[in-house]
């Protein structure tokens, strides 16, 4: 079993990723963003995206009820939907979903963002969460049934209200109900990079035990995205392959190990 | 089992609709429009609707790619989570499905509409089409697992193309599949009035005879709508009960009979 997180970036390929995945034998569910069409849309309707930064210094999108309004229409409609007519085309039969779908992913309501303005320290309630569990029996009724889910946020909170939360939150709770091997994560950048703005940095792979310390050396959303694959492996995925989603094959290139492998 | 149609009108009591239904004890399938919400997103982006009058006179929107971007954006988005989330907190486990999604309404794209150009005759051909069947087994998977589907535009063509079509045939072919005995199509009116401007006008019943009729005696959106009840007789559905969709309890008076009951 293949999770396959195809990024937001407005620069992944997502015509190839497809056009891929139609060749593979292995049982695969999509994971998706959309942010650079979410924060376009936002930017059309006039109203831009706010970020947060906590006090620890993880950054997120302030997710007011516009702001989850505005990533149905981007994350659950338009993009997934082209997705899943791209599917369609090359055979596959998908089936998109978001947590909310038969609370395919439930999850918990975050109390509030510890955030300095200014010099003062608040705290930020907003619909944005963490992601507790997928319902498996439906995905299970879904994939042995020959549908491919296709999956977005918004999630269901413990009240059934729409959440935001990280695809790769999203990503480790369904790689744990699904006892996924491999993740690959296809983004707008040839894999991990030693310095973001190099990209002749790649680092080629990284062993488990170094996730740690890689942590320390990112920041804002990028600490994230490390603290979500530390969890991957603690769960008992094999391996992870962050790799270019912008080439002619993206699966086809992570798959060969093109990219940042972790194992 | 009942197929309920929720009008995309801006008035529409959604919260009212979903409430009702979560005190019915029978099976039940939603279909939604949201045509209020599409014109409004088309305008905000700059991009609004053109309409097409066919020369015998039915009238449809110009369903151009970027139109079935801001459906999907509006439809299958926005309207479709927020109904679906509505409906998990009131205890019911909707999943939300365009046609496309698990190839849920396959049709068959139109070849042109016949329009006139001053009047110059012309043919327009756009991203909309008739919808030809359902997907049986993947809707009866979902209801005998306890879900409930809650269905939108855009469908999907032979060519495994994302099209628009009207709803109205989207409850045709769904009402086929599923022997559906009722159909409650709630509007943003009292139901069929004899004069469109006059609520007073209400017309309780209509005999399926006088159907055909009723056709000739509208114009533009309305014909269709009447065309499409006629087939719904043809192919075996019990009563149709056109409704007010704005008032408190929306269902619960429809299935009282409040309104036009076509029997």
């Amino acid at each position: 079993m293949i999770i396959v997180k195809i990024g937001g970036g407005k620069e992944i390929n997502i015509a190839g990723i497809i056009s891929d995945l139609a060749g593979i034998d292995e049982q695969y569910v999509i994971v998706h963003g959309a942010n650079a069409l979410r924060d376009k849309l936002a930017e059309d309707l006039g109203q831009p995206k706010q970020v947060l930064t906590s006090v620890k210094g993880y950054s997120s999108v302030y997710s007011d009820e516009k702001l989850i309004d505005v990533m149905m229409m981007s994350y659950a409609g338009l993009r997934n939907k082209r997705i899943v007519e791209l599917c369609q085309r090359h055979g596959i039969n998908a089936v998109g979903f978001t947590g909310l779908d038969g609370k395919m992913v439930r999850g918990k309501r975050n109390k509030g963002i510890r955030v300095y303005q200014g010099k003062k320290l608040k705290i930020v309630r907003d619909f944005s969460g963490k992601p507790q569990s997928v319902n498996s029996p439906l995905l299970h009724l879904l994939l042995d049934n020959g549908y491919v889910p296709v999956l977005t946020v918004p999630i269901i909170d413990e009240h059934n209200t729409a959440i935001n939360t990280e695809n790769d939150d999203v990503v480790r709770v369904l790689q744990k109900a699904l006892k996924a091997d491999t993740v690959l994560n296809l983004i707008e950048a040839a894999g991990f990079l030693e310095n973001k703005d190099d990209p002749a940095s790649l680092i080629k792979s990284i062993p488990v035990s170094e996730l740690e310390a890689r942590e320390r050396q990112v920041e804002g959303r990028m600490k994230r995205k490390m603290l979500a694959l530390k969890k991957l492996f603690e769960q008992g995925a094999g391996r992870i392959i962050i790799s270019d989603g912008r080439t002619d094959h993206p699966v086809i290139g992570a798959l060969a190990g093109k990219g940042t492998v972790i194992a």
